[in-house]
């Protein structure tokens, strides 16, 4: 991008360190206007001390967005991706992923009512995230510049950043108890990535971990919730209807005191190689389990087996950023279809990082029925028509072999 | 079928009250030759006793065939899933489903030898095993005729059985000990239905369990070892070469120990109903996890991603009995396929039911490569290069944006 | 089914033969009150003389049921099948399957309404169309009795029928003209079965075809037509708009004309035989080129793509009788999704059994943009972003070739 | 690339124009030696010519490589896909994709061979076969390097080249009977792009079409051919045994003489734009109707089903370039895993555009049974299997319904 193709940049602006150097960059290299936006999607910082931060390195008041976004978060991302039951790699809850469709939709709002032609963000040039942005992005508005600062500048080092943010008046002081692991934090998860995990033999520290208590120090007694799902969204806990940003925090805080919700995994990234990454998702953790198992008696054996074959590529698309895509809400047109009667009551047990589910109930919308089980007879299902269900089952096979085909 | 169809009959005899009965009863209704079938498959039961029971029915010497098949269980059943990190309605190790195609398999090689126009089994008629045990034997013989008793007689309930057995002298005395739940074991699982298991809203008590620790119970240290994996199996436990069924007994009595892999859902039987189930896979859930461990450094994202696509599907044709299918086959070639480069070492901590990935390492196929993922430059990767990347992919969206397309 | 368990059956009833037969077998057999339903879906015979003849064997006034579906079969069932490209097996397109629930919902409609507790249908006990009704039904209403009187009955040759109804004062004398196979037809296709065709060494003789101009007999003269399409639905022939039934006439009569619409194969039953079958499909043949044609302009490279992918499930849910069902839904709910944006015109060439597509415009929705493709520079696409697409989607492979990976 | 970079490089050389060029730009702006690599894999121009093209632009003999590749080609590529009877987006059978990775490979092993450490090609920066070319040679070879010419010059116009050319002295005299059109032919096609076509709305000029009759001036007279398949590939030709490319280049003369093959479609290049292209594939679009015809008569039903759903994303890997890929690998053991019975022979009349199939047998594979199709009673098929099959295929409808679930 050349200078003078940049009018005005909306960036989004943590009021951290890397984001104000950033932010003097764009300043400097282009010329130009910045406005900044710094959302709350529960990410446990304030939000509020980026205003003054901003101020002090010369942004108009009017060119300041702060903003809560964690209700907007929850029940417009997490909640539709969990009733797909999505899991990345069969074990990431897409923590991070989740978060960037939007603050991409956000940046390109702000930019439409600002004037500005062009966004800015602090993702590096190696990970998913700016792809995430950038395509988000793109598909709100094919017309968006993107100015990606990582891709751009030389300041390829720590020291080389540091040095610039000095030169500039930036404050490089360390937060206190800042941890020196590259991390991402939002309602649904805190990651970790960096350091020693960029050996994937090694584990990690004990005292990386931001949010849960370990698994050794959780409490002795476990503890039993009760969460109320309706369309497959869970509505309510132990009988108290919350919103669905305050249920995530509820989950959150009950799965973290448990040591529920910590993984460590090497993943696959979309821009090619493999990465190491460590992940807290308590409240997630929980919501995974309780919705496969409210799931369990109100939904359709076929609707259920449906998306779990498209579950992978769901997940997939959400991880490589086409959360705005036709594909994904094709997808998520079918998966909700699928949630209308999955209405219920689950209860789960939190014990020492285990998450137990001990009961299903569904008034509604019960598929579950104990007659039709048991080894006596009933109405509905007479015994002997299994005989003609398996021979109609295996009539391929007993005319492939009787015409002489056989098993190798 | 007609008593006078049924020359010769070959059973699935455990030496239990249940299939003497129906050993009785096969005599009486068809005055056929029965020949019986125990297999040990680690169901651990002692298989010998079955010999004098079958004897004291009537049974000739030479008609009584007991195996010992936990290796080629394990080998060629057990490990060949687990390379496809198969798993049931997101849940379920297919512990009881994986076991029915070998018994199926012998059933008919047993016929074939002994001049056998017909095989029989215990299963009950509204289960999925009758099915996995009837279309797996007319998948390997087109022209074997099968009797399901329970599908037949009208002895349908606890009582009619009882009374029958009494009348036929056969031993009626309950064992002691015994659960009181309907079960099912082999070297992978235990399985229990019934009873207050009924009610999906009712926890199971606690000393329904037989065979792992409690959660609660297990130790307050934690155990760490270290699996080795070839070719997408676990052939070395902390070092030691083990074969199958010696490596899959270590991790159970591992998983067992440290209360790893209880489970309890509700599930959807293929015969149409949804049932309840608890299930103990110790070794198998340790297997699952380390297994994704090995394959998260190994495997190319590309073909992870593309098993985690055929999974859900191939799991549900083992779980509906279609072992012996081309379909299974076709799935198990590209699974196969896919593990030739699943080669190394993981290394797993077990605490209290959780299972903990704490290492992976492989020194001839690792993929991961820390100096690819992080900040600085490399040598292979351009940060440049991400533009392309983002911006052909995003192509489709800025056109369809520029041409006037409205995301909505 | 006994014959005290049955009060009032609603049948299935052409007026021809084999249900006269079954009719009157019912009533014998069942004492039951009869009630008919005769539909018109196309098949290219009248409807009305069905009352007479239901009069004649006995049948109430207000128990015949005579009906037009035309437009309800084209436009709820027909288009939305064609929305989604659906191809059984490659080849067939799924004529008789789409027209089945539509009976089956409008036979359990009328039990409702005249207070019968059963249907009847005349379908036979080796074939598709059984199942189809049957699940229909019982989707529909989980208490509702189906009597399959194929199934039941020991009318089991062509001369055992015959004496039947020539005891029963049924006429048998056969209608002139009347093809010797075995057919379904209905507005969107005609089936052949049976005869020579049993053995799929044989071609089918010229004079079966009742519908469609041979290839070789059509005009020597090419026809252009203009299909525009909203929403993926075809709704103006020529520039005319047509309602949906009148649509699928027309364009059958053009096919026919053009001998467009052919179709010889061997397909898979749901019942677990091969069996072969000849099919017209004169309209419908020309509407799945198009419908591909419009959408190749107008529809997202990856909605196209997860489209083809979810087809052939969609499809084979179709011809298994699964319309009613949750997972059809879903799929239907994410094929809908994806035709919003499917507007615009396509022009057809019909010659001698070819459609040929020779032009496709939208003037909404086009995402084609002749600038974007060609040779020359343009403001969107700079070649040099194919450098980093190419290299970073090359980028696992070269690094798992730097590790030492060897491709075999 | 810098010049400094790169040593050798070995150029994909038609003996063209435009690969004349590039060879001059190479030696000019890189100042490095020049391979020529020219295949002949059937494009229907001698190869042998650019021997002398290539000294008189200044390579050295030993530097030449002309090859004949058309077995291979279509042994180890063209008969592989169409095993798994690959279609890209419902209609295109992938003539050029396919000849890609053979010419990557190539590429690769000559550059291995002659100490060169680059490749070079002609394919444009907005084309899938840049794409194609590169990432195939980077799963082979890691660490060569590749320039795309017109990625990189500022040759951007047809003047500009023309000029260049001219004042290199290289021959710019049109060939006489060039076609206007942007070409692609191999021995499974002809492509072509460009002018007219440029407008989806515009249909081909009839004159453009280089190798098939067209339709209207094909023969009045139809032709029969048989064809024998041996584990998926056609083997002989009316009973003569053929190699793969004598086989495919006289099916393509039979399908060109009578106007097989012609397709004109709007289809969506990896690269992310829509492009226009019309295509000749005579012998291929024979294959793919007689391929379907045997596995007809010759695989499972769910084999079957199994494959036409992998298939769409078979063939996307083909067209986006990645066959060297594991995940293509895995898939084509899957597909070849199900072609160990597609043997037999399948009869097909050709006529003015159209592919008839009129028979298929199978003396060793058969899997089709007439007596298990018919009417009559037989010894493998009880009809009133069906009610079972039935009735537990409709159970979870029935259940559902039963506890109150409506279907909307």
């Amino acid at each position: 991008m050349k200078a003078k193709d940049v009018k005005k940049v909306v960036l989004a602006y943590s009021g951290g360190l890397d984001t104000s150097i950033i932010l003097k960059w764009l300043q400097d290299e282009y010329k130009c206007e910045v406005v900044t936006f710094t959302a709350d999607i529960g990410q446990g910082e304030e939000v509020e001390p980026a205003r003054a931060k901003a101020i002090s390195l010369g942004i108009k008041p009017e060119n300041i967005f702060i903003e809560d976004l964690k209700e907007e978060f929850v029940r417009d991302f997490v909640f539709p991706m969990f009733r797909a039951n999505a899991i990345y790699e069969g074990e990431y809850l897409l923590g991070t992923s989740i978060a960037r469709p939007l603050i991409a939709k956000r940046l390109v709002e702000i930019a439409a009512k600002t004037g500005a032609d062009c966004i800015s963000h602090g993702a590096t040039g190696k990970g998913n995230d700016q792809v995430r942005f950038e395509i988000g992005a793109y598909a709100l508005n094919p017309n968006i510049k993107v100015i990606a600062p990582w891709r751009e500048w030389d300041l390829d080092s720590r020291e080389k950043l540091l040095a610039y943010a000095s030169k500039h008046g930036i404050d490089i002081s360390k937060k206190k108890g800042k941890s020196p692991y590259s991390m991402d934090a939002n309602l649904l998860h805190i990651s970790y990535e960096g350091l020693i995990l960029e050996d994937p033999n090694n584990a990690p520290e004990d005292d990386m971990w931001r949010w849960t208590t370990s698994q050794k120090d959780a409490p002795n007694e476990s503890e039993i919730i009760e969460i109320t799902y309706k369309n497959g969204d869970p509505v309510a806990l132990n009988g108290k209807e919350l919103k669905a940003s305050k249920m995530l925090e509820e989950l959150n805080r009950l799965g973290a005191k448990h040591g529920v919700g910590r993984l460590d995994i090497v993943e696959n990234r979309y821009v090619g190689m493999k990465s190491r990454g460590c992940y807290e998702t308590p409240g997630g953790t929980i919501m995974l389990k309780a919705h496969r198992a409210i799931e369990s008696i109100t939904l359709d054996r076929e609707a259920a087996h449906l998306k779990d074959e498209l579950m992978p590529r769901y997940a997939k698309l959400i991880y490589n950023g086409y959360w705005f895509s036709p594909e994904r809400k094709m997808l998520q047109a079918a998966i909700d279809e699928s949630q209308k009667h999955v209405n219920g009551i689950v209860r789960v047990e939190l014990y020492k990082g285990n998450v137990i589910i001990i009961g299903r109930d569904s008034k509604s919308d019960n598929l579950f029925n104990e007659a039709y089980c048991t080894f006596e007879e009933d109405s509905v299902y007479d015994q002997k028509d299994a005989n003609g269900f398996i021979k109609l089952n295996a009539l391929r096979f007993i005319i492939a072999g009787k015409n002489g085909r056989k098993i190798d």
